[in-house]
């Protein structure tokens, strides 16, 4: 039996609360979590938006989304009648600090009701350029007074480049300690991310070949079927460097790097993550063009479906030079990973949706076995699955039967799915939960994310005053441009597909 | 495509032909080569017993043995038209030099027919006290002229102690050279035996942790559920030590344990197994008490059946002190394995039947995770299985999905028959192919035998010189003796075995 750590009273605000991601993602978050009795005993969820919408119009909206989209599928009639009273919409006005006063007076009289101390979240699901308002206004209005119990919750893009980055962090430190601000990179909750700690750090067997004297190169891939679909205004001003490489992909790869954290204290492990980030070699401008690549999408084909290209889709400009694909290969500048390249790409309609790291190692130092028994020789693989596989698997060489020695690679497989049917919980409950317990470790830091930043800038100038004149140079449906191949193997490697049969 | 060398056209001779080795085994591997195309073109298997018997009887007698233990099931008629007039019967008298004398004129004649170089083989299936005396007729009537074309086979027990052993082996050198002479152990002829070295030298993942610095102990079980069944009068003059350790177990401990071979050349790889049990640690008498266990079944229940001790078994001295089950703990004095117990045990009449080899890593360093987190953490064990089960398991430790960070271990698993579903060849299959193409690197040499006694004859000597007074020690169906449990638990480990349900 788990020993259950309930939080403390709560109650969250939810800031853009008729919008899409509470809508799909953050109020079945919050209902399975209630159904799996992880919520706290006392809890109220304020959503506030700018339209005008009762209490019930309220709760049916959110329930439809629930419905539709909880990975327990629909709600059931008595759960949900005991659920919805601690649901409440308030509408605001952003810019009144009236409306600010109201919601602080009626957070006042809740706690004042219970009578416990209560932690106070806000969630900001809004667009970027309206937190730093936001949260002047909650900070002017007193609404956070208690530094332990107000917590601040924001979604990526942190920034649209460095600068920008400094000055909303400087700007939230204003009325918040770096303590109380979470920015979630819903990423880091996935199951299969968390993993990757619990597989490196309590395993003694994989550890001690973690390192450049054993493993030849590192791969990660976070490829998507999907095109920029309604969000083209803001993927056309962001592009797949800002979108993913910035946040999700340099995440993996601090994970996959970083030295072994003493304990799992949030800043231990955030100090471990962004030893990484620092030691990351920087672009020199003239060397972007050889570690970086870059595309965007044209018309093709996907799955047997015609789609148009990236420059068509609704709120992009014609004449784009934004990426939809970035491949870029970094170097880690210390002890342990001297020499190795990482290989990250990202994009959008790409020929699958898939979420892989490969560590690929070395070759044995010697063939022992006759050459044409090693004739399907590979170099071993650890491939992990984030999704939608969810998995491990190690490819290795094994004697195929046979009256011949002949040695060809088959996998040693984990299977998520198949050792837990019941299913895993989604990123959005784990983040909430861990927001409502405090507990910062998957959340990115302020200094996490201008170390992102800080590497990615120096390829960002240089694409932004070179624009491409090759776009669109991938077909819909393809594994991005050429450029990206040429990238990999001109170091004399591939990148690592799963077989498409596997899925 | 394998390319497919051929051995050079080959008369085999069985002696025991009539014999049940012959008859599940022999015959239906040498079936199964033929209809692989694995088979010279030009072959005669001959026949030799001391029954009279004409060749119909004799094919009849082969046929049926094959239609019921083939792993293709029965002989089809046109196949085994084909096949049936490569074989005939010759009766003989093994005291009779006459009788060698007509077996030499019905080889010339075959050879003379054929007109191109051909190999003798010369299977000897009989009981172990008539091969000094048979070989010596073959070799005192020219049967073996050539000492690149004639070869020996012989079954184990390779001698029944050191003296023994080292009696036939010189009495086999007077007329053939040891390149000739091919010392089976079946087991070593297994696809998830020879598997082994594939696993250990086509990977640069195991190597660099395949030694006292990462693995804690290794175990070894070979268990059966059957008790001695017909072979009650050789085996309580054996044991589970000569049947059983002396070969396959010692034969398993070599392949975990020797140092990578330069390349798969016979003696290299025999050089680099007889270096282990050189290296093995000699057991004073006065220690053996503390690192070898003997037990024998007495009456039980085995799968809801009622079963006999080993005692009451036909053939058996009702008041024997032969051991049906033998745990020993190896310690190997060498750089790479100081200091790592290797714990063998085989046993009949014992829960259930399973050959499995367990390498079990030390502990992490450090703990990063909170105790509570790890209450079900485990030692990495990597787990490979010989028989029945056909595969390799790597037990590691993941979290376990959920919104509370919990470390739990879970199995990669890599299942031959799933991988492989059109089956494997049997071990005597791929034996008797490479007894024809002249390969020993499966076969054990005579240096091999003779270090395998040398290490065990403490032992022996020691518990002949002191009949236990327990015996019998276990009830059928269970584990062993008690005291097997406590050898390895006053190390603070316990045998692994696979979960039943796993079956």
């Amino acid at each position: 039996m788990e020993s259950v750590k309930k939080a403390d009273p709560a109650i969250i605000v939810i800031f853009g609360a008729t919008g899409d991601l509470a809508w799909r993602k953050l109020m079945p978050a919050i209902y399975n979590l209630y159904l799996d009795k992880w919520m706290p005993e006392k809890f109220t969820v304020i959503g506030v938006g700018r339209a005008e919408m009762d209490n019930d119009a309220f709760c049916g909206h959110l329930q439809g989304g629930i419905d539709q989209f909880s990975r327990r599928g629909k709600t059931q009639p008595d759960e949900w009648k005991n659920f919805a009273p601690s649901l409440r919409y308030l509408k605001m006005d952003y810019k009144d600090d009236a409306s600010f006063s109201a919601l602080n007076d009626e957070m006042t009289k809740i706690e004042s009701e219970w009578g416990v101390p209560t932690n106070r979240l806000f969630y900001l699901s809004i667009p970027p350029q309206s937190i730093e308002a936001i949260t002047t206004k909650i900070g002017t209005n007193g609404l956070a007074p208690d530094k332990n119990r107000g917590r601040l919750v924001i979604e990526k893009p942190f920034g649209h480049d460095l600068e920008s980055a400094r000055q909303i962090n400087n700007s939230l430190l204003k009325y918040f300690d770096e303590c109380q601000i979470y920015r979630i990179d819903h990423y880091l909750g996935k199951e299969t991310v968390q993993n990757i700690l619990a597989f490196r750090f309590a395993n003694a067997l994989f550890e001690p070949l973690w390192n450049r004297n054993y493993i030849d190169h590192v791969q990660v891939t976070v490829s998507e079927k999907l095109g920029v679909e309604d969000r083209g205004e803001y993927y056309d001003h962001a592009g797949a460097m800002r979108d993913m490489i910035q946040n999700h992909l340099l995440q993996l790869l601090c994970l996959i790097a970083m030295e072994p954290p003493v304990s799992f204290n949030a800043d231990e492990v955030r100090n471990k993550k962004v030893d990484v980030l620092h030691a990351l070699r920087t672009f020199k401008r003239e060397d972007v063009h050889n570690n970086a690549v870059r595309g965007q999408y044209g018309g093709g084909w996907v799955q047997g479906e015609q789609v148009k290209g990236y420059r068509q889709e609704h709120g992009v400009d014609p004449k784009s030079n934004t990426e939809t694909f970035a491949a870029i290969k970094f170097f880690i500048d210390n002890w342990r990973w001297q020499g190795v390249p990482f290989y990250m790409r990202t994009g959008k309609r790409m020929s699958e949706t898939s979420s892989l790291i490969t560590i690929q190692f070395r070759p044995v130092p010697h063939h022992s076995f006759p050459t044409e028994a090693a004739e399907n020789w590979q170099q071993n693989k650890l491939i992990m699955n984030i999704q939608p596989e969810m998995g491990i698997r190690l490819r290795f060489q094994a004697k195929r039967p046979g009256l011949k020695m002949q040695i060809s690679p088959v996998d040693m497989e984990f299977d998520y799915k198949e050792s837990y049917p019941t299913g895993t919980p989604e990123a959005y409950e784990t983040l909430l939960l861990d927001v409502m317990l405090g507990d910062a470790t998957l959340f990115m830091r302020a200094d996490q994310v201008e170390a992102a930043w800080e590497i990615l800038m120096p390829i960002l100038e240089k694409w932004e005053s070179n624009p491409s004149v090759a776009f669109p140079n991938y077909a819909s449906g393809m594994q991005g441009p050429e450029e990206a191949e040429a990238l990999i193997a001109k170091d004399g490697h591939t990148w690592f597909a799963m077989p498409l049969n596997n899925h």
